[in-house]
């Protein structure tokens, strides 16, 4: 990593984001168009979203479980809107051990067929149900304009695969995962989401209803975050997933499936990061301190080393991801920009006065120069450090939210609509149909981001048709 | 699951296998040739066995990163032993988003040569070394003749891939991680191994040295459960990993590699299981406890269900893994046959005479029939299933021991050679060459399983060539 500067957001956000990702260490390109290798510290940043996602996961009574890679290519076109959004996509092996295959494979771009085929094996009576199984796993998705962790061909994700016996409780399901994606985005990744609907074109292939998070990114441009999709019925009558109803008579069951992807690493670059590079909620960053000892002789070394290691064993000791940065090729200023740039969310310097006065600087990722700077006691230094890290926490979901609000407008027609979906989102009355949908974004490049959860009471004129309607819709150009 | 007994392990032990897999609830056979689905109680086991491994990797200073499934052919075909080992196992995919594609794109049979090209790229100094990473993925060998967990096309694993400034340096990790790898097997899959080098025939395409950890199944064969391979500079020259040294003079890094797959589920079934089914280690079993209410009316039912209640706060309070099963479909005979089969290392049976008395009946699944029963107080009841449980733990590995031990024979001639190979593995004095080692394999099925690190003092005449040597190999039958 050079000490030379990012381009600036405002100059140009894609340029920034490109540099940041690879500069911060997070991830590479591989040597495969469209993929991309993420290193050992945008990786542990996964491991950590994992791992938060998985608890809510198991709390709420799902399981994981294995499935292959390979599909075969028949599967696909069993279920007809799932086939025509995905057949366009696909990589597909046609050789194996040396020999062409007499069916050729379909490398999974998700797996709701093949849950299908185990399902409709696994499940033979109302006794049997619900199944709640999620799966790690990473999908392809034929994409050639590559953006790190936004658009890659291979990327990694969660799917989780649901069969219920009612579309009531599919419904529940649908939308407790939502909820879930919904928490982790707020408590854990401190993103504020809009929770909705998707409309009929934007819906995921092959469901009968899409939700979605959808985030505002520091360009104001949207970002779905996770998508909980209610199948219906869809998949269990293309794959025969019956069971047997309490009086012994064959029902279909009512499925559903949900995925969250290494993108939302994305989403928490661009709605956090800023000039200097990454900044990461506490909650989830690799590291959460770094700690920099400074010293200019061998008499001073000594003692500042030994405060060092007292004080990284206290917040170790409190469970709290701690690195000394004690390489001795680099000066103290080139490693404070070096964790800048990698999002540290907070930094400890200790050096000869802090020795003589007990005490340590503690300097905040979120709150550049000196008003992000404090002085706390050496005593009790795991509790400073926990309280400072639950601010940055705070401070960065508060941000987030009001540069959200500060950017969504309410235009009332369609000229104002055109002037403010250049520079954040509308929120706006909305009767149009799918071909408005198609008009507009052909347009002005915004689309129906969701119908939002949340509306208000009574009704009001839609922007574009004129017609009297009691739903709002969150238009914005999207990633 | 039925209530039918599985064949015998004397009467036919791979269909026993067989059987057991499917029945336990492990696993399913996928839909494509040679590939399996891991159920979501076989994928807890996994995860377990992760965990354990992960916690020794971290501690040992390596790291996790996600390397992708995609590798350009050309990459196979850079080092020449590792292409001609692969080549002939290799799903290719030629087909990307609707067309051919322009160089095909190999699934990764294991990924030494991507981890070489990123290599090459991010290291350029003697400061950057060493390199410790570590990949939990799958991997994808063509092979048509399935035994789940044990031979599929598509299998879990992780794969380590470190690289070194030095020989001595890479021969340091390479037998670190076997020593992990043994760690692992010894006190959590309770699994006694042996460590030994490969000969240059059953070495890893590309490798040095391959050190491996050999286990005997219940059968008496054996399975190799975990490599570490000493790459010397064979990939970095392929890959051109080059570091500048502290002379600014340019070096050829030294590389390693290291695996375990979800293999180590199928030595774990083959090693500790009974004619009831399988057996868990305490430490890697999804429940390592299961409890089972037993009552004949409603006013039975109160007492017991709140004695089940209470027992099972204080097991989860203790942080073991339990379940209650409190299915109302089946009888508790039909819940012990199911959990004997699934392997739950003990089970608590509570009644209303235990009630009454403040026991339970705690029954080990190690030790059939009343050998493995006992009544002990509700009160301490944690403590009491934590020992029973570490019992079970020791005992297993002890069994497992004493097996291996009987059926390992000293044969001084090749006439006593081929009848014990018939029935146990064969430690002897060995000073053949790769064409005898052939010829072995041809006339008797026994392959060098590995020359044991732990050698004896002294030296022998080897039972094929009649040479005097220094050096004992262990042969057998394989998986």
């Amino acid at each position: 990593m050079s000490g030379e500067k990012l381009p600036s957001r405002t100059e140009d956000f894609s340029e920034w984001y490109n540099q940041l990702v690879l500069r911060a260490d997070l991830a590479d390109y591989a040597p495969v168009r469209g993929c991309m290798i993420i290193k050992p510290y945008g990786w542990t940043l996964w491991e950590n979203i994992q791992q938060a996602l998985d608890r809510r996961f198991k709390a709420t009574g799902h399981v994981n479980a294995g499935f292959p890679m390979f599909i075969p290519k028949s599967f696909l076109d069993r279920e007809k809107e799932h086939v025509e959004g995905f057949s366009p996509e696909l990589a597909v092996v046609t050789i194996g051990g040396g020999e062409e295959l007499e069916e050729p494979l379909v490398v999974r771009p998700t797996s709701e067929t093949i849950i299908g085929y185990a399902y409709s094996k696994w499940i033979k009576s109302y006794r049997d149900l619900p199944v709640l199984i999620n799966l790690w796993n990473s999908v392809v998705r034929w994409e050639l304009r590559t953006k790190l962790f936004l658009r890659t061909a291979e990327f990694w994700w969660q799917e989780g695969h649901t069969a219920h016996a009612t579309y009531e409780e599919a419904e529940a399901e649908t939308l407790q995962m939502l909820n879930v994606y919904e928490d982790f985005a707020l408590n854990e990744a401190a993103l504020p989401v809009v929770k909705g609907l998707k409309t009929e074109s934007e819906k995921f292939a092959g469901a009968l209803k899409s939700y979605t998070i959808e985030a505002m990114m520091g360009d104001t441009k949207a970002l779905q975050s996770g998508t909980s999709h209610n199948l219906g019925q869809n998949f269990a009558r293309a794959f025969n997933i019956q069971y047997l109803d309490r009086n012994n008579e064959l029902q279909y069951c009512w499925t559903t499936s949900w995925g969250l992807s290494t993108r939302i690493i994305g989403a928490i670059i661009m709605t956090h990061g800023d000039d200097q590079g990454l900044i990461l909620p506490p909650h989830l960053a690799p590291w959460q301190v770094v700690i920099v000892p400074i010293f200019r002789n061998d008499a001073e070394q000594g003692p500042v080393l030994a405060a060092v290691e007292q004080v990284k064993a206290e917040l170790l000791g409190a469970g709290l991801r701690v690195k000394v940065d004690d390489r001795d090729t680099v000066s103290p200023g080139f490693k404070f920009n070096d964790w800048e740039m990698r999002g540290v969310p907070l930094r400890i310097e200790i050096g000869p006065k802090d020795v003589e006065t007990g005490t340590v600087a503690l300097a905040r990722r979120d709150r550049p120069g000196k008003a992000g700077k404090s002085s706390v006691p050496q005593t009790g230094i795991a509790s400073h450090v926990a309280e400072a890290l639950m601010e940055i926490q705070a401070a960065l979901f508060e941000r987030a939210l009001a540069f959200r609000k500060a950017n969504t407008y309410e235009p009332k027609n369609y000229a104002e609509f055109k002037e403010v979906v250049e520079k954040g989102w509308a929120r706006v009355w909305w009767a149009g149909s799918r071909e408005d949908e198609a008009r507009i974004k052909e347009e002005t490049k915004a689309t129906v981001r969701c119908l939002p959860l949340e509306q208000p009471d009574g009704e009001g004129i839609c922007f574009y048709t004129g017609r009297p309607t009691r739903q709002q819709a969150i238009f914005a150009r999207a990633y």
